[in-house]
């Protein structure tokens, strides 16, 4: 079948994210949207050695990109406002549905860019315009779309997570933290859009819009930064049993509707106050589901490549006119099912729990530790309780072992006349990163 | 414009909150779909006084309702196997989109349902069969549609993820907090399915098929319940750092797919472990996106709901061809924007955090005191530290306040000479359910 034609403006962090993610998951995401999906066409002022563009057809005009006769698809990664509101304008005007990651574009101009998208039936995607990777906007206005939304809260920029968690856990304060997330990247030279709370806005506008279905109003939004906040303030509030986060709040209160970006007191005990460093989480509360909360990488070339891909594959799935399913049933076509094994339990690789009870003799725990050693099982930590009832509890932790050869030892272990046969044994998982 | 039409089989604790919700929310729900909603019939055994049924028609044979040439989209809640599938089917030969909360028969008869589909021309909807009003599906299939998927873990049973957090926090046996399950009615009368990890296995099988787009496999997951968890093993798993809870995993390996759910010692620090009571949450790690995190009710009538009618307006803006936007810009129609104010900043009321440094002389606190209270703000706790630099800190929180008034209060101390101007002020969000 036809491939979707994908123009794409700008190969900064994200465009060139953008591009290695459709390079490297082309597969995968033609099975999804049921045709191929390719970049046909690049418009920026240099290349970047961060991706590969062989094959692409490459200007140093963008607008070539917007006005290319070829492409389905325009996605807008230059960033700043005017000239990017004309390059999206010039797409729209030619036909072409467009994808942006541009929070200040959308916030600031979206009113006017839906209505001429409208005008021209063209669609206009913008999830990695909010929180990066996490499938917020789609969660929000699909997801959650039964629901009068009563209230979001956010933790929606990442430099600003990570300057309060580091003042928090290093009682380090605000200057000498941000220093730091300049050297690491994590803040820019001015850091003034991060810690004054301008970038949280523009996101905070385009949540509340999606949540309560009004106009985007970026210059109603109350905004307050964190560069006031102390060691001291973060030390008092944790002795009050609060950690202080910078969120972005849009609360229905029946009569009227609250926007504000501020430093924010909340309870240690909430998810939200868990979410740590650069990662972004946004909770929203509404009628029918409760509380809920997203979380993920903020930013970063792949996690926003992520929800740039995201919206270029549903798009790619509504150009799909001709296939009965928009989004298949199974999130692949049912034609390009895989049918890669399932694998038996005995094939799982983890680290184990293990409890026995043995019997309180000599050479109980070496007849043990053989039968583990034997069968591959390594030992991390090992604790002896007191006897009880006539019977030593011991508890340990495994290093990594094949679940079939875990079940040999175990079978021996439980075998042996000292050990009672009741042994539990619980898997264990680092959810590592 | 013409209502979507809707039949409604089953009318149990998910049935009336479905009701309920389309009801309730039918303004918001027809300006985000384009036109309304409407259930016009109803199949169930006997009426559910939860709900008001007015004006629809009831019929005690729920075939009747998949038959009914009046619907466009049969909703099937009846729960159980063989007659769900039956009437699904039903259902499908009769040209209706189908919607359902329905695990057990999306993870055993889901690959013969599609295949229906596909062949009627009809789509099946199935967001609230796993983890109830999280919108984990969408996420999944949509939402990170662009990465490789390559593992994903989660609390996806309520009911055991409620007695694992009771055994932890209460140090109370597995026996003991399962009747206690039981009379609360998060528990069945017989719990196997929950405690043995049946109904996590139904869930993980759908989650599986979406994340690496390979056939529902419901007999190969491997499922081991909770039911040998004691007392012990909680406690000897928080002496290591860990917490224990019952997890589905699926995991792509390279060279095959680990599909399982057992019991699992996860980190004390990791996100999933925060995830206490009835509460679902579903990480899932992309090879672009990295670690994100999916959290809500996984059950109850309304989170259940949320899901289901989330569907059927899905559904419903498919139906709504004759517009140009599937899914709107901002998840509202563009001629259905609302025209709520936004509050101004003063308008806001909260608790705060503040922070101020007075000379350590007689009587300031109590002009601080006395001018809060003349502004309606109450103190909820105080504490004055120690003298630095020849000033006292003072860190209180309110009570709830209106901004306008806290500011009028600062102003005036502010003011004061006995008082350092640099006052710290900080609202407190508590992101109460």
């Amino acid at each position: 079948m036809n491939p979707v034609k994908v123009g794409i403006a700008g190969l900064g962090t994200v465009g060139s994210g953008t591009v290695n993610v459709l390079k490297r998951n082309a597969r995968d995401i033609a099975r999804r949207v049921g045709r191929p999906i390719e970049i046909t066409h690049i418009g920026a002022r240099r290349d970047n050695p961060a991706c590969d563009t062989t094959g692409m057809r490459i200007s140093r005009d963008i607008f070539a990109v917007a006005t290319d006769p070829d492409i389905d698809i325009l996605v807008e990664l230059i960033g700043g406002i005017d000239t990017a509101r004309e390059l999206v304008l010039t797409a729209i005007r030619n036909g072409k549905h467009v994808v942006t990651a541009n929070k200040a574009l959308i916030a600031e101009h979206g009113n006017e860019i839906f209505q001429a998208a409208q005008d021209n039936g063209v669609d206009v995607a913008f999830e990695a315009s909010v929180a990066g990777g996490i499938p917020i906007l789609k969660s929000l206005g699909e997801g959650l779309a039964a629901n009068h939304i009563n209230w979001l809260a956010g933790i929606i920029n990442g430099t600003g997570n990570f300057i309060l968690t580091e003042m928090e856990e290093g009682g380090r304060d605000f200057k000498d933290v941000l220093d730091e997330a300049q050297q690491l990247g994590y803040a820019e030279a001015d850091p003034t859009f991060d810690v004054e709370g301008i970038d949280a806005a523009h996101k905070l506008t385009i949540l509340a819009s999606i949540a309560f279905g009004i106009p985007l109003q970026f210059s109603r939004v109350y905004t307050e930064g964190i560069s006031r906040i102390t060691t001291e303030d973060v030390a008092s509030a944790a002795h009050f049993g609060y950690r202080i986060k910078h969120l972005g709040i849009a609360k229905d209160t029946g009569n009227g509707i609250e926007l504000r970006v501020h430093p924010t007191l909340i309870p240690k005990e909430t998810m939200l106050s868990a979410v740590n460093g650069v990662m972004n989480a946004v909770m929203i509360h509404g009628d029918a589901v409760g509380p809920t909360m997203f979380y993920g990488a903020g930013a970063g070339a792949e996690p926003t490549a992520s929800a740039v891909v995201a919206d270029i594959i549903e798009l790619g799935r509504a150009l799909t006119v001709d296939h009965d399913e928009r989004v298949p049933y199974l999130g692949f076509h049912t034609d390009h099912m895989s049918d890669e094994p399932i694998l038996t339990i005995d094939d799982v690789t983890c680290c184990f729990y293990l409890r026995l009870h043995v019997q309180d003799k000599t050479g109980v725990l070496a007849d043990i530790t053989r039968i583990l050693s034997d069968n591959n099982v390594s030992i991390d930590a090992l604790v002896q309780r007191e006897v009880d009832q006539g019977l030593v509890p011991i508890v340990m932790m495994t290093h990594e072992v094949r679940e079939g050869d875990m079940n040999a030892a175990l079978a021996k272990i439980a075998a042996l006349e000292t050990v009672d046969s009741d042994i539990m044994r619980i898997r264990v998982e680092n959810l590592d990163a």
